[in-house]
């Protein structure tokens, strides 16, 4: 592995995050996925299906265009696992988690999205990529898994409609950047850019925030 | 390559299931993606690229998840030569493979999810992927041409809502690896792992068998 | 990176034409991105995503084929840098790009499709794929980017269904590597194989042609 910013003494350090953000961000977007699979009628193993998808397309992802093969997902077992096994649980406990409000909804999915921006960027930097493209790491790798759930359900992706979803994680991902080119510690950063990110996401949410469009429809 | 199951004096022989249950596989699902293009109003070049998308989509994601790059499919000249071939023989034949039986069709994708489920369990156990996890590359081998195909048709995968289709193929890779563990020789494991993903199929096709689901229409 | 059928001293030559046709083809599909993008109802960022997919989309794909990884567009920041300067003018002069004629943007599409199809097809002679394989290689490349901006935006993709549209850009890359075949220097087949899928895409929207297809609707 390529180390372009990480000192040799926060190698583990920066990995322990990307690996912690990575494995928490799994847990959250693999209980929504089977949400949104039981809302669209899939059956035990669709539900299943779509729980990996969306836990762990953004990772996946964003590990081929790295160069990090074979990707986490696939390489180590408690990243499916962890999918499996949560996806599961939001199945056995439907009528519980079909009943959970909205705002619980878009809080989880914000912690989520937050946990994935902070790992896709940090991920980037330790395999050498350019601190602009790891910003884009950090945002595919945040809503990666929510854009294949929407393509495999053969709609327009939310994130690329809804308040400030993706611009959430290129601002938690450029959060991180910046505040490791400034010096900040990898912890500090990290804890920085996944406030940010999730603030963010919730203000536009609560406000109605929207970034500027061309066509009135 | 690495072999993490596979004694050293069986490699030729699992490399050899692997690609002859490949081609095999290739060659029916290149057919069917060829008659599901017609059905679609493709052109000739249309028809020729989903043929290729069905035939070789499942073990082009494969390859890239399990880090056997570049895929076999871009590798080995013989892959993409065959896909050609039988699509533009299904386009020659359109008369005779568009009047087809509902049930002939079922039979024909069922053997080549049986044949993809089958060489994509060998492959990643060929590869030391754990077997958990070389269970869903199986599956994703076996119904991965099929999504992409339903994906580019801009369609809900009917694999994720088919009667036991991905289940088939997740049964198919189980019983391979776990006969591969219990000290099967490769080919009695690969026949059994193909008999009972392309059984299972065929019956839940038969008898309406379903997965649970959650939600009611 | 492997050399199959350009000799040493040509290294540089083809890396070049590779290089310089897939920064004009970034350049020209971010543009059209944009413009998809635009009258699609996305925001600033979802433009902007578009603008990257459409623009860096096809050589994603192809570089992860043939196993270039990490792929040009995040290894290389001026790939992603230009994608993204041209969807961001093409969003401040919306004004202009949003009133050009059905034809300025045909003719703007096909010269991307011919430089992404001269591009793909060189470099993977580069890396040692063969003749036929590399000819499907510089179709994906070309197609590939509006294949996933189309999926993304849940509808057909029109590149299967267009006159001759993918049937252009394969014809281009078959061209180029013919043409190397026969000795014809690499520039020259490059600025053949442009030309010839450039003709063949305007000269068969002007007049309507179509490959045959099977079934009348």
């Amino acid at each position: 592995m390529r180390h372009a910013i990480a000192p040799a003494g926060r190698q583990s350090r920066v990995e322990r995050i990307v690996l912690v953000a990575d494995l928490a961000g799994t847990a959250v977007f693999a209980v929504e996925g089977a949400i949104a699979a039981m809302r669209s009628q899939l059956d035990l193993l669709g539900v299943m299906v779509i729980a990996f998808i969306v836990a762990l397309g953004g990772g996946v992802t964003r590990d081929l265009l790295i160069g990090a093969t074979p990707p986490n997902a696939v390489a180590d077992w408690r990243y499916p696992a962890l999918a499996f096994f949560m996806g599961g649980l939001a199945f056995a406990f439907h009528e519980q988690v079909l009943g959970w409000s909205g705002s619980t909804l878009i809080v989880l999915d914000a912690a989520g999205l937050a946990l994935f921006a902070v790992a896709g960027a940090q991920k980037a930097l330790n395999f050498g990529i350019t601190p602009f493209v790891a910003m884009l790491m950090g945002t595919i790798t945040g809503v990666g898994g929510g854009v294949i759930r929407d393509i495999v359900l053969a709609r327009i992706p939310v994130v690329l409609q809804a308040d400030l979803y993706a611009s959430s994680a290129f601002v938690g991902a450029a959060v991180l950047i910046i505040g490791r080119r400034l010096g900040v510690s990898p912890v500090a950063a990290a804890l920085l850019a996944g406030a940010a990110c999730l603030l963010l996401r919730l203000l536009s949410v609560h406000f109605g925030w929207q970034l500027p469009k061309v066509l009135d429809a």
